[in-house]
């Protein structure tokens, strides 16, 4: 996607030619009219599937995620980053941050995902896969059928999308940075 | 606003004649259209202020803050809830949650906000105002100008709304609870 691609040359920084910040338009700054036009393509390129709910995780996927939302005319369930008091009423994992270098509980309530939904994941991210892996699994649990995933950046040089590949899942990204040069992106 | 007030009513549950939980349409489940709604009553009764940013606090707010920087179109800043490791960058203050009953930090990095802005601060719920007075002190840091305060659901019966007009801010609120009786809602 175009407009997304020029966002992150303009406003993205490369740090250690390893990790693009893209604070300034998804992140802290949300560009909303970038974050609705994600949500039109995701539409697009997932039409016709019988999607009924759009599943994130808090709190950058949230924006990109309530779009997506409203062109499939479906709820929007994000994910919580915690876990609750009593698990019995959710469905819950383990997700590895590999920027933060640390895990966290990732729970989605039973009330809200189910044996009967066809679930679109979307995140902003896609790098090792762990937060989308996480959220694989979520709906796993609940019995819930996986009609893809929309990526609004993913890095392809790590193994994020091997990763859901291998679990015959259909991932859609719309900005794929093959790699970083001398501090600058390569699409 | 009716949509507001009717889905409260519907699916908001009452817990201990105290607390309202809204998971199936706003703090987990989120009904898109509603947070659209809310945008354009938001745009209608802070218009002509001249907004050039919305504020919010992650998770919860940012779906109708969303919605709310796109009827005015500007950007939508997210304060997040944790120190940054170094503080130069950033405005921070803290907040204490009553529902949660613990402090956490709140900080907006300063490259997002400055002494050119006119912020409408936008959140899911006002009880105490600890939220929405934590986001107030990270504007007065900044030097920016606030245009208003924004609020789905106001429980009117705790102080939040004194605390903030003794501050001289307008506060429009979409649906106020006056109280609960027999885990009923009274507006």
């Amino acid at each position: 996607m175009q407009l997304l691609k020029d966002l992150i040359l303009k406003d993205g920084k490369v740090i250690d030619n390893s990790i693009l910040k893209v604070d300034g338009f998804l992140n802290h700054q949300i560009d909303v009219k970038c974050m609705q036009a994600i949500g039109k393509e995701f539409r697009k390129r997932f039409d016709g599937r019988g999607i009924n709910k759009i599943l994130t995780i808090e709190a950058s996927g949230i924006a990109m995620a309530v779009f997506t939302a409203l062109e499939f005319d479906v709820p929007l369930v994000f994910a919580k980053k915690y876990k609750p008091l009593t698990m019995d009423g959710s469905f819950c994992t383990k997700v590895h941050s590999f920027t933060k270098k640390m895990d966290f509980d990732v729970c989605v309530s039973k009330n809200y995902l189910g044996k009967d939904d066809v679930i679109l994941i979307v995140d902003d991210f896609l790098a090792m896969g762990g937060a989308v892996c996480g959220l694989v699994d979520i709906v796993n649990q609940s019995g819930g059928k996986i009609a893809g995933v929309g990526i609004a950046i993913e890095k392809s040089f790590q193994a994020g999308r091997k990763k859901l590949e291998e679990k015959n899942l259909r991932v859609e990204s719309l900005a794929i940075i093959k790699g970083f040069e001398n501090g600058k992106v390569i699409f």
